[in-house]
């Protein structure tokens, strides 16, 4: 099936043609061409191209619609609740923290929640969309329940992603998690390569402790810290979920049914930073506090965000390695929307 | 020493008459008691009395002012800077938190930093001000170095609290946490009951992971869930020393170096739940979804803010119990400051 190292720019057209055979505006396409392969040039492949297969699926069930038409449910000058309408969630989070970017540039702050999201991808990307504009950005979505304290309980909570993005001199800094001890991708990884996992990570269907990775991808995950993480999950969906109108709990919809919309819900803060101290400032004491992180250890410090920097700078450079896996999910795919097969858009899009 | 189980409201006047007697204003004195009494009759001794000693030896000594002169720094309808100019961090962190609510009132969001603060007690508490009038609160500080992500790094950041309270119909959600594995409480209590502790919650001065409390009293804590936990104390210094213009990093002051101001700053943020919905919905939902987190076990779930407020009601009808070693500090303090000692305040203020 051809070369499989493919360069960004090439992927992003591969990404968003794929998206607009199944009907989702060019603009639309695009972004959320360009969410899907910095995902997979920053090494976060749980939320890079395998996340296509799926949307794909979805528009062409109905499950997702391909125009994301966002409608203003109720606003004030610093916030707003926005429903998008089972629209795609990388285009819904985007629109929703420029609204909260627009209100905070006038306004100091603002907060925006959405209604009726997809999966919005990685909550840096959002998050970081504030730094572009020199402002603090949080970001967070609620998701199916799958996230539980400790053992012996039946999960209510979704891993539930967020992020805070915050403005350096340089690399923003951009934490961006979940708030399991691993991540589902890891389990599942365990799985494929016939491992058991460690007590700790996951309980089975039932609530039971399990090390058996198939038996923990039915169950739960377990939370870093107990309790500690699983209340990360708990504030994200009272933010989200509850303080938007929308879906939470076990009312938001598991990513696996392609049927079923997933109703998750978003909510996103913008702090201008202006209205604290002149940005260069602000810069320049986040670099202060950064080098001086650095220099507390021998070891190199691992500024959260940089990582994903440095491997999206290095995909820039060599291009991203696309796995014959899923060259074949794609290729799949693509014939089911009515494309033709991976080769012939690798090839049309060149 | 006389009975040692004394009464909320007499505990608060014991703990009010000492701060008097070093020249806190009555208004101060009287929030200040009855946050420390709070925190004991909440179950969270180390935010409670055992604070009094040091802050009465503060205010001695002079790093900390009595009284709290509060001066604006920079002000917008949604944001503000304070400068609580070495006062009491309570009375600070309360002002601060009125003034974020006061924002919010009108424009919907408030944040509020504040420099040159002293210890503000428990972060549970300016956050759940913010339920008081049914918005959500959230609170955080800066704390001199003290967390580490793993082994091998000199702390450069504090174990940074942060809480977030959120109303409902009944006891407000109250997320209420440092970063470390465990509170140097329990190290400090493993010291004092000779015995070790598991390896993975301290490094020693150098470094180097520890299980002796004593040389762990002199590292650094280690953050619950490595990188995210530490994560968590990042965000938290870059919003309140950095957005503040206070300090940050190495520049807080150690809470036993009594001789120093302490230099914390503080982040506020107040969202005004009316902005989003009416309230009685708002608490409604949140209600609907404790009520479906607690049906997702067969035992208890603890939802964040019962156990403290639970301990409060029982603390309220039966009283506290003062142990004798604190009563022995009090007794030694109260002398130093030019009071009579505990027996005699205790009488004197029944």
């Amino acid at each position: 099936m051809g070369d499989n190292k493919i360069q960004i720019a090439h992927l992003e057209r591969i990404c968003s043609s794929a998206l607009e055979s199944v009907g989702v505006p060019s603009d639309d396409a695009s972004l959320t061409a360009r969410l899907l392969v910095r995902s997979e040039a920053e090494g976060a492949a749980s939320h890079g191209l395998l996340r296509l297969p799926p949307l794909l699926e979805r528009i062409r069930q109905g499950s997702v619609k391909p125009v994301t038409a966002m409608a203003l449910v109720k606003e004030s000058p610093t916030t707003a609740i926005l429903d998008a309408a089972d629209g795609i969630g990388q285009v819904a989070g985007y629109r929703a923290m420029e609204l909260a970017i627009q209100k905070a540039t006038s306004a100091g702050l603002g907060a925006v929640t959405v209604i009726n999201g997809g999966n919005f991808g990685r909550a840096g990307h959002p998050a970081s969309l504030a730094t572009d504009h020199e402002m603090i950005g949080i970001a967070a979505s609620n998701a199916s329940p799958r996230l539980v304290p400790n053992a012996g309980m039946k999960p209510m909570l979704g891993n539930n992603p967020w992020a805070v993005a915050i403005p350096t001199g340089g690399i923003p800094v951009v934490v961006d998690m979940a708030n399991s001890i691993v991540a589902n991708g890891k389990i599942r990884a365990a799985k494929n390569e016939g491992q058991s996992i460690p007590e700790g990570w996951a309980t089975d269907a039932s609530g039971n402790a399990t090390t058996d990775p198939a038996a923990a991808l039915k169950g739960a995950l377990i939370a870093f810290g107990g309790y500690k993480g699983w209340s990360l999950s708990l504030i994200v969906d009272m933010l989200t979920g509850v303080l938007s109108g929308g879906a939470f709990a076990d009312d938001v919809g598991s990513p696996d049914d392609t049927s079923r919309p997933q109703k998750s819900c978003y909510f996103f803060l913008a702090i201008n930073v202006r209205h604290f101290m002149d940005v260069e400032q602000f810069k320049g004491r986040s670099e202060e506090l950064l080098k001086r992180l650095r220099a507390a250890s021998d070891k190199d410090v691992r500024i959260p965000g940089e990582n994903s920097s440095h491997n999206y700078a290095q995909s820039a450079k060599s291009g991203i390695l696309v796995r014959p896996s899923a060259i074949k999910s794609l290729d799949e795919t693509f014939k089911k929307v009515g494309l033709p097969g991976w080769d012939a858009v690798l090839e049309r899009t060149k």
